[in-house]
């Protein structure tokens, strides 16, 4: 069965680029005995992916060059030889390593598929019950800790990760901000998502003097997907005892030198603040708890979600890119 | 009764220097129902200090121009006009302000005062069973959690807090490695206070390497007294999950400008770092703990202590001074 595939073509330094990619046509090898042949429905694309094009020590091994890139999905099973799975079936890759690759359709083994709840849109897979729901829940709850009345702010707000958190914050007490670009997300954020702030870091020239007036009692939480700038002028402001979940720092992914800024550890000892960096990885054995939680409050109407839907598998590099220009409202998704 | 007084004479603009502080005769009032006469034998000297000398918002607040400058330490009764004390009584302070004036003499409320127990050595409170030994034992074992096998580094490793924190990682079964100037000092923790390795930051060129080669198995928690170019290089050796206990930034602390280095937020993510800062006075509920186990060390011969006393009280300023110099090994005390 012949194939398109999109291979890393050589490490970008810097920001990716089209040079980044190669679409190439290959040819499957025949189906053996539990064995599962999927076609891709829907892509992920994240911002964690970045750093997999780097050969450096993370939690996730690098892409390597030369072979697919992959990412989270959902398929459609087209032929299956393992008694578990039966054709028309909609799967997700749930082995040790849970990605699909960048491709048209690809074999897997039968033990590294799991399938989906037909009651739940295939999509929420990817994001609100997915990585981006379970990584807002954990950081915002295990790390961040909230009581009712503290302040959150969240960057990144108008992101896949960024719109739960604000809305958990919410459900929790919380006065909500978020910190997202453009005068759309922000609109987005307190009329759809229920935010108390939103600050438009694309149209404010002082950060710093947005955050204050945000946020009249301080910042008691931090929820950080972006970091750089924004993150100094947040940092700023943070309370005695404030808690600072890292989530991301995708100001800096395409960095090609040390970025540098000013130091925060003063204001951490001085205010005993907590920085926690993390990875929804590290909280894999409570993955069910958090699915469990943000299923109800969904069925609660207490959490809404947004996604921005690509079409077409070839355009999944413009998407991965876009993602860095801020294109995307809630879950970036490529359907094929 | 005629005393001096060493009062804060003007905020300095980065390193205090001898106008920082100025000398005054004064009188004191006569003593009250309900109030102790004093007069210090020990002060303590801190880092922690020069922030007080800012007008700026932190867990203490600021020493007021014209008004003394304040330090721990240990009095001796001289009159009492209070049932509970009696002349020659060694007292420390443990009111709201656990704090002497930097004065010959001074006038307590009763209730402002503690006794101290006579078995042990009265300079003890000012370090080992005081702040600087409640700050290495929380600091270590409740925000460190230290685990046998792991590699410990503590930076100002030869100072009042770095001493017991690396004798207290090795109860613990962790290897210790300790950061601070001088051929002296390096010698000083491997030989006396049981180090597995000492780096001399002074006559290292390569920090980062020689943080390599003394940590092979990288670095799972760092205790963080100097902040700086020292931290920089340790920080690039944390393993996954490290822990970072942030006890102070000496390094900075003279600072006229926002101090600048590379952004620690993406090792911190990639790593799942924890950094958590904090201050002795979190702790104030669980003091009674950590004297009791200290002490319990100290009695087992499992941790040593050492001391730099220096002598006269007009030399308070200079051994405040010192301490940015690294005139000391383990706890800075003037001796009245």
């Amino acid at each position: 069965m012949k194939i398109k595939q999109i291979l890393l073509a050589a490490r970008p330094q810097g920001m990716p680029a089209s040079t980044t990619f190669k679409t190439v046509e290959t040819t499957l090898p025949q189906l053996m005995p539990g064995e599962v042949l999927v076609k891709p429905l829907y892509f992920s694309v994240d911002p964690y992916m970045r750093g997999r094009m780097n050969d450096s020590k993370s939690y996730i091994p690098p892409f390597q060059v030369g072979e697919p890139i992959e990412s989270g999905g959902v398929a459609e099973v087209v032929e299956s030889k393992d008694d578990q799975f039966s054709a028309g079936e909609i799967v997700m890759p749930g082995g040790p390593r849970p990605f699909l690759p960048w491709a048209t359709a690809a074999i897997f083994p039968a033990n590294h598929l799991r399938k989906t709840d037909n009651n739940i849109p295939p999509t929420y897979y990817l994001g609100l019950l997915g990585v981006p729901g379970l990584t807002a829940y954990f950081g915002l709850v295990d790390i961040g800790k909230p009581k009712a009345g503290e302040t959150v702010v969240v960057s990144g707000a108008a992101g896949a990760v960024g719109i739960i958190v604000g809305q958990i914050a919410k459900i929790m007490g919380c006065r909500a901000v978020g910190i997202a670009g453009g005068a759309e997300k922000i609109k987005l954020l307190t009329d759809t998502f229920n935010f108390d702030a939103a600050i438009d870091y694309k149209g404010n020239q002082d950060i710093d003097a947005a955050v204050g007036a945000a946020c009249p009692n301080g910042v008691d939480i931090y929820f950080d997907n972006v970091g750089g700038d924004i993150s100094d002028a947040v940092i700023r402001h943070l309370n005695f005892f404030a808690r600072v979940p890292l989530c991301g720092q995708i100001a800096l992914y395409n960095s090609t030198e040390v970025p540098v800024g000013p130091r925060i550890q003063p204001v951490m000892v001085t205010r005993s603040v907590l920085m926690q960096g993390f990875t929804i990885g590290n909280y894999a054995p409570r993955f069910a708890e958090g699915v469990k939680q943000l299923a109800e409050w969904v069925k609660a109407g207490k959490i809404k979600y947004t996604e921005t839907v690509i079409e077409g598998f070839d355009e999944l590099p413009a998407a991965l890119l876009g993602l860095f220009s801020g294109r995307n409202s809630g879950k970036m998704i490529v359907k094929v």
